[in-house]
């Protein structure tokens, strides 16, 4: 059976089980971000790599700090999905001899400045050869406080959903500017209690699955709740992606409380109620048509 | 100008210095890893990336786990160029969707044997679409004690040069299941002053000239003295590369301690002193043939 065939998460699920781990391995594979102990230091550690392929999740017309700034936000991303802290990364980049060195000092130029953004390190850089399509893959370590890293397997039920900013059409544009929603992520558990999180990358529709089946629950959605971004569809806003939107579950008891403590902090930034976390019911898992999965739908 | 013009090693010492750092950075690029303070552990974390790529680093040809073996086993060598302990990994694998899922299976069975021999956790998995050959990404994080972590720039003049094992002809076999020099390098900085260290991922040729550079000097080498493997001629054994040997810089006062004792420890594995470091001149930083650079020679 081919890759293509199978799909990214279930090869992974199929795969990844079967490595070693060890006793200082608190989360691996399956969340956002890995969460490991280190030396005795009172932080966890942090460790998340993603990467970003020419033909996938830029073209040859994006501009090549665009790409960058991508390239270095999206496990940027993860982190602010566990409430984690970014500080280190590394870049590795595989990519045609034949590019010109100016594309690789621009690539460089938006890898910089968002690392910049978020104060975090870059320790070091690799280049690979390759006749295909420029790849990159950047891996960073970080910290989050024992007790303020949030996994996607803590919902409880009957807890409600939030969703930060406007959700859908990504694409066209914000998908290469995003800002991750670290700040935002970082005085969530500074303040409240939040059960699980994740950030919306694939799409509502494949991500809001994801969060409940890890807290072993199911969901219903408020579909005229749903945050849409202006000139798009609810279809868009569940399944486009690319949003990097947090999507978290708290208590309803500390509903209220969030809702007004939000709009004092962050007045310009959306935040929306879109449903909550119910019994596991296999009818419930379909509500939601499901995001892009990389293998069987290419952008 | 093209990437292969300028070759990767120009190519990173031009863009690297640019990039943001912090005040917990103790090394960054240049070194065999990075060395950073990580949230008040005593020791220090280090970081590594490291990629191969199908018809650079393993062929159509080579067996899935012996390519999943290599992948693992490089980042880790410059963990034991550093007297470092890798602790965690994680991967990133670019495909084509094309790809046979056993493919992938047996080379993540390479992966894991080589993670397990070294007990690293394998905490993360990613894979993402090519439509170019398969590039896999291993980023590994692990430690060394402040006093115990050697870098490539502390040698001295007059120090004695060692290389473990034996150079030349890795390409037609040992390149896929060679055993970094983790133990070695461990018992070496236990026992011994080390002041400069790297593997020879490169070959002699290129990788002694860089510790020489790094530690501000050049060198001499006794043409006889160099561990040949057989079958090989000396130009093989300087410029083949692959090897994943120590080099490393020793007073010469210890030198008559650490063959002695050496030959106690690891009597199956020869330990060479193939020259010595001394004052920058120009003219010595020739005396070796480089081996061979990326971009612009491929294998």
């Amino acid at each position: 059976m081919t890759l293509r065939q199978i799909g990214e998460e279930k090869l992974l699920t199929r795969i990844l089980p079967h490595l070693p781990a060890n006793r200082r391995v608190i989360v691996r594979a399956g969340d956002d971000c890995a969460v490991v102990r280190f030396r005795g230091a009172g932080d966890l550690l942090l460790l998340k790599s993603d990467c970003v392929v020419e033909g996938v999740h830029f073209t040859r017309k994006t501009p090549a700090p665009a790409a960058g700034w991508k390239a270095m936000m999206r496990p940027l991303s993860d982190f602010a999905a566990m409430s984690g802290v970014p500080e280190f990364a590394l870049i590795t980049i595989v990519i045609s001899g034949d590019k010109q060195e100016s594309w690789l000092r621009q690539f460089y130029r938006g890898l910089n400045r968002a690392a910049k953004r978020f104060n975090v390190a870059i320790v070091g850089g690799e280049t690979g050869d390759t006749n295909g399509s420029t790849a990159v893959s950047v891996s960073v370590a970080g910290y989050a406080e024992p007790r303020r890293w949030v996994g996607r397997n803590g919902g409880k039920m009957n807890d409600d959903l939030f969703v930060t900013g406007e959700l859908g059409g990504a694409i066209r544009l914000r998908h290469l500017n995003f800002v991750p929603r670290l700040a935002e992520a970082r005085w969530l558990t500074r303040f409240f209690d939040i059960h699980a999180m994740i950030d919306l990358s694939d799409g509502l529709g494949s991500d809001l699955p994801r969060l409940a089946r890890a807290s072993n629950l199911s969901f219903v959605v408020n579909e005229k709740a749903l945050p849409i971004a202006p000139g798009c569809s609810a279809q868009q806003a569940i399944s486009d992606g690319e949003d990097y939107e947090l999507l978290f579950a708290l208590s309803p008891r500390d509903r209220a409380k969030l809702e007004a403590s939000w709009k004092r902090k962050f007045p310009t930034i959306r935040l929306s109620c879109i449903g909550r976390l119910v019994r596991r019911t296999t009818s419930h898992d379909r509500t939601i048509p499901p995001g892009y999965v990389h293998f069987q739908q290419r952008r």
